[in-house]
Protein backbone atom coordinates (compact mmCIF):
# COMPACT_ATOMS: atom_id res chain seq x y z
CA UNK A 1 0.00 0.00 0.00
CA UNK A 2 1.02 3.66 -0.45
CA UNK A 3 1.80 5.79 1.97
CA UNK A 4 0.21 9.52 2.05
CA UNK A 5 -3.11 10.99 4.05
CA UNK A 6 -5.45 10.80 1.23
CA UNK A 7 -6.39 6.81 0.32
CA UNK A 8 -7.16 5.97 4.22
CA UNK A 9 -8.47 9.46 5.35
CA UNK A 10 -12.18 8.56 4.91
CA UNK A 11 -12.14 5.25 6.09
CA UNK A 12 -9.80 6.54 9.25
CA UNK A 13 -12.20 8.92 10.03
CA UNK A 14 -15.32 6.49 9.75
CA UNK A 15 -13.50 3.86 11.70
CA UNK A 16 -13.03 6.32 14.50
CA UNK A 17 -16.97 7.56 14.41
CA UNK A 18 -17.51 3.82 14.67
CA UNK A 19 -15.46 3.50 17.64
CA UNK A 20 -16.64 7.05 19.27
CA UNK A 21 -20.23 5.65 18.30
CA UNK A 22 -19.82 2.41 20.29
CA UNK A 23 -17.75 3.71 23.60
CA UNK A 24 -19.51 6.27 24.51
CA UNK A 25 -22.79 3.94 23.86
CA UNK A 26 -21.51 1.88 26.10
CA UNK A 27 -19.55 4.06 29.10
CA UNK A 28 -21.20 6.98 28.59
CA UNK A 29 -19.97 10.49 27.07
CA UNK A 30 -18.35 11.76 30.54
CA UNK A 31 -16.10 8.71 31.16
CA UNK A 32 -14.92 8.32 27.33
CA UNK A 33 -12.13 9.45 26.46
CA UNK A 34 -10.04 10.18 23.28
CA UNK A 35 -7.21 7.77 24.15
CA UNK A 36 -9.62 4.80 24.61
CA UNK A 37 -11.78 5.86 21.13
CA UNK A 38 -7.99 5.76 19.91
CA UNK A 39 -7.47 2.56 20.74
CA UNK A 40 -10.10 1.00 20.04
CA UNK A 41 -9.56 1.99 16.19
CA UNK A 42 -6.36 1.60 16.31
CA UNK A 43 -5.38 4.87 15.54
CA UNK A 44 -2.78 7.19 17.32
CA UNK A 45 -4.77 10.03 19.84
CA UNK A 46 -3.30 12.67 17.92
CA UNK A 47 -5.13 11.57 14.67
CA UNK A 48 -8.50 11.52 16.55
CA UNK A 49 -7.61 15.15 17.33
CA UNK A 50 -6.64 16.09 13.90
CA UNK A 51 -10.10 15.06 12.73
CA UNK A 52 -12.23 15.81 15.34
CA UNK A 53 -10.67 18.74 17.76
CA UNK A 54 -12.48 18.10 21.03
CA UNK A 55 -13.94 15.14 22.63
CA UNK A 56 -17.57 17.53 22.12
CA UNK A 57 -16.99 17.67 18.62
CA UNK A 58 -16.47 14.07 18.22
CA UNK A 59 -19.73 13.20 19.88
CA UNK A 60 -21.50 15.81 17.60
CA UNK A 61 -20.17 14.46 14.24
CA UNK A 62 -21.21 11.01 16.10
CA UNK A 63 -24.51 12.36 16.65
CA UNK A 64 -24.41 13.92 13.11
CA UNK A 65 -24.68 17.26 14.82
CA UNK A 66 -23.45 20.12 12.69
CA UNK A 67 -20.90 22.67 13.91
CA UNK A 68 -23.53 25.41 13.92
CA UNK A 69 -25.91 23.61 16.18
CA UNK A 70 -22.99 22.50 18.49
CA UNK A 71 -22.28 25.96 19.09
CA UNK A 72 -25.49 26.85 19.74
CA UNK A 73 -25.69 24.63 22.90
CA UNK A 74 -22.91 27.10 24.96
CA UNK A 75 -21.63 29.66 23.05
CA UNK A 76 -24.52 31.64 21.89
CA UNK A 77 -24.31 32.93 25.68
CA UNK A 78 -21.03 34.38 24.95
CA UNK A 79 -20.97 38.24 24.09
CA UNK A 80 -22.26 41.30 25.01
CA UNK A 81 -25.27 41.49 27.64
CA UNK A 82 -27.43 43.88 25.57
CA UNK A 83 -29.97 42.26 23.49
CA UNK A 84 -28.28 38.72 24.78
CA UNK A 85 -31.95 37.53 25.22
CA UNK A 86 -32.95 38.28 21.35
CA UNK A 87 -29.58 36.80 20.30
CA UNK A 88 -30.04 34.02 22.08
CA UNK A 89 -33.90 33.10 20.89
CA UNK A 90 -32.93 33.64 17.53
CA UNK A 91 -29.66 31.35 17.68
CA UNK A 92 -31.91 28.51 18.90
CA UNK A 93 -34.55 29.07 16.67
CA UNK A 94 -31.83 29.23 13.84
CA UNK A 95 -30.53 25.73 14.39
CA UNK A 96 -33.65 23.83 15.83
CA UNK A 97 -36.40 24.53 13.08
CA UNK A 98 -33.89 25.69 10.39
CA UNK A 99 -32.70 23.69 7.35
CA UNK A 100 -32.96 20.13 8.42
CA UNK A 101 -29.20 19.18 8.18
CA UNK A 102 -29.26 21.06 11.37
CA UNK A 103 -32.22 20.44 12.94
CA UNK A 104 -33.00 16.58 12.16
CA UNK A 105 -30.13 15.36 14.25
CA UNK A 106 -30.88 17.28 16.86
CA UNK A 107 -34.84 16.48 17.23
CA UNK A 108 -33.51 12.40 16.77
CA UNK A 109 -31.21 13.60 19.60
CA UNK A 110 -34.08 14.89 21.90
CA UNK A 111 -36.93 12.25 20.92
CA UNK A 112 -34.12 9.59 21.73
CA UNK A 113 -32.87 10.83 24.97
CA UNK A 114 -36.86 11.03 26.14
CA UNK A 115 -37.51 7.31 24.99
CA UNK A 116 -34.37 5.62 26.38
CA UNK A 117 -32.08 6.30 29.26
CA UNK A 118 -28.94 5.17 27.64
CA UNK A 119 -29.54 8.29 24.99
CA UNK A 120 -30.52 10.24 27.88
CA UNK A 121 -27.30 9.31 30.15
CA UNK A 122 -25.26 10.47 27.05
CA UNK A 123 -27.43 13.29 26.47
CA UNK A 124 -27.23 14.82 29.85
CA UNK A 125 -23.41 14.15 30.85
CA UNK A 126 -22.88 15.98 27.23
CA UNK A 127 -25.13 19.08 27.94
CA UNK A 128 -23.56 19.11 31.42
CA UNK A 129 -20.16 19.36 30.31
CA UNK A 130 -21.11 21.49 27.53
CA UNK A 131 -22.57 24.41 29.73
CA UNK A 132 -19.90 24.05 32.47
CA UNK A 133 -17.00 24.94 29.60
CA UNK A 134 -19.66 27.38 28.16
CA UNK A 135 -19.67 29.49 31.12
CA UNK A 136 -15.71 29.15 31.88
CA UNK A 137 -14.99 32.54 31.40
CA UNK A 138 -17.70 35.80 33.27
CA UNK A 139 -18.80 33.21 35.94
CA UNK A 140 -16.98 35.17 38.49
CA UNK A 141 -19.43 37.88 38.52
CA UNK A 142 -22.19 35.32 38.36
CA UNK A 143 -21.92 32.49 39.87
CA UNK A 144 -25.21 31.18 38.94
CA UNK A 145 -23.94 31.62 35.19
CA UNK A 146 -23.85 28.02 34.14
CA UNK A 147 -27.55 26.95 36.10
CA UNK A 148 -28.79 30.23 34.32
CA UNK A 149 -27.43 28.69 30.74
CA UNK A 150 -29.08 25.71 31.48
CA UNK A 151 -32.33 27.11 32.23
CA UNK A 152 -32.39 29.40 29.43
CA UNK A 153 -31.79 26.46 27.13
CA UNK A 154 -33.96 24.29 28.97
CA UNK A 155 -37.18 27.18 28.54
CA UNK A 156 -36.05 27.11 24.52
CA UNK A 157 -35.85 23.19 24.16
CA UNK A 158 -39.65 23.82 25.66
CA UNK A 159 -40.80 25.67 23.28
CA UNK A 160 -39.30 23.23 20.50
CA UNK A 161 -41.33 20.34 22.47
CA UNK A 162 -44.48 22.72 22.14
CA UNK A 163 -43.93 23.71 18.56
CA UNK A 164 -42.16 20.78 16.94
CA UNK A 165 -42.62 17.64 19.23
CA UNK A 166 -46.48 17.78 20.20
CA UNK A 167 -47.05 20.31 17.88
CA UNK A 168 -49.78 22.73 19.70
CA UNK A 169 -51.02 25.06 16.66
CA UNK A 170 -50.99 27.95 18.58
CA UNK A 171 -47.14 27.44 19.34
CA UNK A 172 -46.27 26.12 16.06
CA UNK A 173 -48.29 28.90 14.06
CA UNK A 174 -46.74 31.49 15.94
CA UNK A 175 -43.60 32.93 13.47
CA UNK A 176 -39.84 33.96 14.31
CA UNK A 177 -40.55 37.24 14.81
CA UNK A 178 -43.85 36.80 17.50
CA UNK A 179 -41.41 34.51 19.02
CA UNK A 180 -38.92 36.77 19.29
CA UNK A 181 -40.50 39.82 20.91
CA UNK A 182 -42.26 37.76 23.69
CA UNK A 183 -39.76 35.36 24.66
CA UNK A 184 -36.37 37.69 24.15
CA UNK A 185 -37.39 39.44 27.36
CA UNK A 186 -37.47 36.52 29.33
CA UNK A 187 -34.52 34.65 27.80
CA UNK A 188 -32.11 38.07 28.75
CA UNK A 189 -33.89 37.43 32.35
CA UNK A 190 -33.08 34.39 33.23
CA UNK A 191 -29.56 34.72 31.67
CA UNK A 192 -28.52 38.65 33.39
CA UNK A 193 -31.15 39.76 36.03
CA UNK A 194 -29.64 39.65 39.28
CA UNK A 195 -31.83 39.03 42.60
CA UNK B 1 -81.18 -6.73 40.49
CA UNK B 2 -81.65 -3.74 43.24
CA UNK B 3 -82.39 -0.60 42.36
CA UNK B 4 -79.92 2.45 43.30
CA UNK B 5 -76.88 4.03 42.34
CA UNK B 6 -74.40 1.82 44.26
CA UNK B 7 -73.88 -1.55 42.87
CA UNK B 8 -73.58 0.17 39.03
CA UNK B 9 -71.42 3.65 39.68
CA UNK B 10 -67.94 2.18 39.46
CA UNK B 11 -69.01 0.21 36.75
CA UNK B 12 -70.79 2.51 34.63
CA UNK B 13 -67.91 5.13 35.25
CA UNK B 14 -65.37 2.76 33.71
CA UNK B 15 -67.65 1.98 30.91
CA UNK B 16 -67.93 5.26 30.20
CA UNK B 17 -63.61 5.62 30.50
CA UNK B 18 -63.23 2.81 28.24
CA UNK B 19 -65.34 4.24 26.02
CA UNK B 20 -63.97 7.94 26.54
CA UNK B 21 -59.73 6.13 26.01
CA UNK B 22 -61.00 4.45 22.80
CA UNK B 23 -62.78 7.12 21.17
CA UNK B 24 -59.96 10.01 22.18
CA UNK B 25 -57.42 7.29 20.31
CA UNK B 26 -59.32 7.19 17.27
CA UNK B 27 -60.77 10.50 16.80
CA UNK B 28 -58.97 12.86 18.81
CA UNK B 29 -59.86 14.99 21.67
CA UNK B 30 -60.78 18.29 19.48
CA UNK B 31 -63.86 16.05 17.48
CA UNK B 32 -64.61 13.60 20.50
CA UNK B 33 -68.18 14.32 21.90
CA UNK B 34 -69.92 13.51 25.32
CA UNK B 35 -72.66 13.02 23.08
CA UNK B 36 -70.53 9.93 21.58
CA UNK B 37 -68.91 8.94 24.38
CA UNK B 38 -72.18 8.26 26.23
CA UNK B 39 -73.74 6.47 23.26
CA UNK B 40 -70.68 4.17 23.09
CA UNK B 41 -70.78 3.32 26.91
CA UNK B 42 -74.37 2.70 26.36
CA UNK B 43 -76.01 5.45 29.15
CA UNK B 44 -77.35 9.35 29.08
CA UNK B 45 -75.11 11.92 28.06
CA UNK B 46 -75.82 13.81 31.03
CA UNK B 47 -74.83 10.77 33.33
CA UNK B 48 -71.12 11.59 31.59
CA UNK B 49 -71.35 14.98 32.61
CA UNK B 50 -72.64 14.09 36.21
CA UNK B 51 -69.21 12.04 36.69
CA UNK B 52 -66.73 14.14 34.61
CA UNK B 53 -68.15 18.01 34.45
CA UNK B 54 -66.99 18.97 31.04
CA UNK B 55 -64.52 16.67 27.87
CA UNK B 56 -61.48 17.98 29.49
CA UNK B 57 -62.04 16.42 32.80
CA UNK B 58 -63.24 13.30 30.97
CA UNK B 59 -59.74 13.57 29.32
CA UNK B 60 -57.67 13.94 32.26
CA UNK B 61 -59.45 11.19 34.28
CA UNK B 62 -58.34 8.87 31.12
CA UNK B 63 -55.06 9.85 31.47
CA UNK B 64 -54.64 9.44 35.12
CA UNK B 65 -54.16 13.22 35.52
CA UNK B 66 -55.43 14.35 39.05
CA UNK B 67 -58.05 17.71 39.25
CA UNK B 68 -55.28 19.43 40.58
CA UNK B 69 -52.94 18.69 37.91
CA UNK B 70 -55.59 19.73 35.48
CA UNK B 71 -55.80 23.12 36.42
CA UNK B 72 -52.35 23.63 35.99
CA UNK B 73 -52.48 23.84 32.27
CA UNK B 74 -54.36 26.72 32.48
CA UNK B 75 -56.28 28.26 35.61
CA UNK B 76 -53.06 28.81 37.43
CA UNK B 77 -52.79 31.87 34.77
CA UNK B 78 -56.00 33.71 36.19
CA UNK B 79 -55.37 35.84 39.44
CA UNK B 80 -53.40 39.37 40.06
CA UNK B 81 -50.57 39.93 37.79
CA UNK B 82 -48.58 40.72 41.18
CA UNK B 83 -46.21 37.64 41.73
CA UNK B 84 -48.17 35.68 38.32
CA UNK B 85 -44.33 34.45 37.70
CA UNK B 86 -43.94 33.22 40.91
CA UNK B 87 -46.93 31.33 41.55
CA UNK B 88 -47.02 29.88 37.84
CA UNK B 89 -43.46 28.44 38.57
CA UNK B 90 -44.38 27.16 42.40
CA UNK B 91 -47.58 25.70 40.78
CA UNK B 92 -45.34 23.62 37.67
CA UNK B 93 -43.05 22.85 40.31
CA UNK B 94 -45.57 21.67 42.26
CA UNK B 95 -47.58 19.08 39.81
CA UNK B 96 -44.68 18.24 37.83
CA UNK B 97 -42.30 17.37 40.59
CA UNK B 98 -44.33 16.92 43.43
CA UNK B 99 -46.38 13.52 44.83
CA UNK B 100 -46.07 10.46 42.31
CA UNK B 101 -49.78 10.03 41.93
CA UNK B 102 -49.98 14.08 40.31
CA UNK B 103 -46.47 13.68 38.47
CA UNK B 104 -45.83 10.29 36.69
CA UNK B 105 -49.09 10.54 34.22
CA UNK B 106 -48.20 13.90 33.48
CA UNK B 107 -44.37 12.63 32.32
CA UNK B 108 -46.27 9.41 30.55
CA UNK B 109 -48.47 11.44 28.85
CA UNK B 110 -45.54 14.07 27.21
CA UNK B 111 -43.31 10.60 26.71
CA UNK B 112 -46.37 9.02 25.07
CA UNK B 113 -46.45 11.97 22.91
CA UNK B 114 -42.99 12.95 22.20
CA UNK B 115 -42.75 9.14 20.99
CA UNK B 116 -45.98 8.71 19.24
CA UNK B 117 -47.74 10.83 16.84
CA UNK B 118 -51.39 9.26 17.72
CA UNK B 119 -50.99 10.83 21.43
CA UNK B 120 -49.23 13.86 20.02
CA UNK B 121 -52.31 14.99 18.41
CA UNK B 122 -54.41 14.31 21.27
CA UNK B 123 -52.46 16.12 23.66
CA UNK B 124 -52.23 19.19 21.28
CA UNK B 125 -55.57 19.76 20.36
CA UNK B 126 -56.02 18.90 24.55
CA UNK B 127 -53.49 21.85 25.70
CA UNK B 128 -54.73 24.12 22.63
CA UNK B 129 -58.85 23.70 23.82
CA UNK B 130 -57.15 24.22 27.55
CA UNK B 131 -55.24 27.52 26.64
CA UNK B 132 -58.14 28.96 24.45
CA UNK B 133 -60.57 27.99 27.14
CA UNK B 134 -58.30 29.36 29.87
CA UNK B 135 -57.94 32.61 28.12
CA UNK B 136 -61.19 33.65 27.53
CA UNK B 137 -61.53 36.38 30.31
CA UNK B 138 -58.87 39.07 30.10
CA UNK B 139 -57.68 38.62 27.09
CA UNK B 140 -58.97 41.78 25.02
CA UNK B 141 -56.57 43.74 27.01
CA UNK B 142 -53.79 41.40 25.76
CA UNK B 143 -54.32 39.93 22.71
CA UNK B 144 -51.34 37.92 22.59
CA UNK B 145 -52.68 36.17 26.21
CA UNK B 146 -53.26 32.78 25.03
CA UNK B 147 -49.90 32.28 22.91
CA UNK B 148 -47.93 33.71 25.94
CA UNK B 149 -49.66 31.14 28.07
CA UNK B 150 -48.45 28.87 25.59
CA UNK B 151 -44.86 29.68 25.88
CA UNK B 152 -44.80 30.03 29.48
CA UNK B 153 -46.19 26.46 29.85
CA UNK B 154 -43.83 24.96 26.90
CA UNK B 155 -40.80 27.11 29.38
CA UNK B 156 -41.48 25.22 32.50
CA UNK B 157 -42.28 22.01 30.50
CA UNK B 158 -38.73 22.78 28.99
CA UNK B 159 -37.12 22.72 32.71
CA UNK B 160 -39.39 19.46 33.42
CA UNK B 161 -37.22 17.81 29.92
CA UNK B 162 -33.84 19.03 31.62
CA UNK B 163 -34.25 17.98 34.91
CA UNK B 164 -36.48 14.94 34.68
CA UNK B 165 -36.52 13.59 30.78
CA UNK B 166 -33.03 14.18 30.01
CA UNK B 167 -31.87 14.56 33.59
CA UNK B 168 -28.41 17.36 33.11
CA UNK B 169 -27.24 17.39 36.25
CA UNK B 170 -26.91 21.12 36.91
CA UNK B 171 -30.43 21.50 36.35
CA UNK B 172 -32.12 18.35 38.46
CA UNK B 173 -29.71 19.11 41.15
CA UNK B 174 -31.11 22.90 41.18
CA UNK B 175 -33.36 23.09 44.19
CA UNK B 176 -36.89 24.99 44.14
CA UNK B 177 -36.37 27.75 45.49
CA UNK B 178 -33.35 28.89 43.20
CA UNK B 179 -35.35 27.99 40.21
CA UNK B 180 -37.89 30.11 41.05
CA UNK B 181 -35.85 33.13 42.03
CA UNK B 182 -34.36 32.78 38.58
CA UNK B 183 -37.08 31.75 36.53
CA UNK B 184 -40.42 33.45 37.79
CA UNK B 185 -39.00 37.02 37.07
CA UNK B 186 -39.19 34.72 33.35
CA UNK B 187 -42.67 33.63 33.02
CA UNK B 188 -43.48 37.01 34.53
CA UNK B 189 -42.22 38.28 31.45
CA UNK B 190 -43.68 36.39 28.95
CA UNK B 191 -47.01 36.41 30.64
CA UNK B 192 -47.16 39.92 31.16
CA UNK B 193 -44.89 42.68 29.58
CA UNK B 194 -46.24 44.62 27.05
CA UNK B 195 -43.82 45.56 24.00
Amino acid sequence: MRRGRRPGTSTTRQAILDAARTRFASDGFAATTIRRVAADAGVNPSLVMQFFTSKEELFAAVMSISPKSLASFSTVFDGPDEHLGERVVRAYLEVWEGVPEDSEPLMAMLRGAIANEQAAAQLREFIQARLLEGMGTGSVDNPDATLRAGLASSMLIGLVVGRRLVGVPILANADVETLVRLMAPAIQSVLTRTP
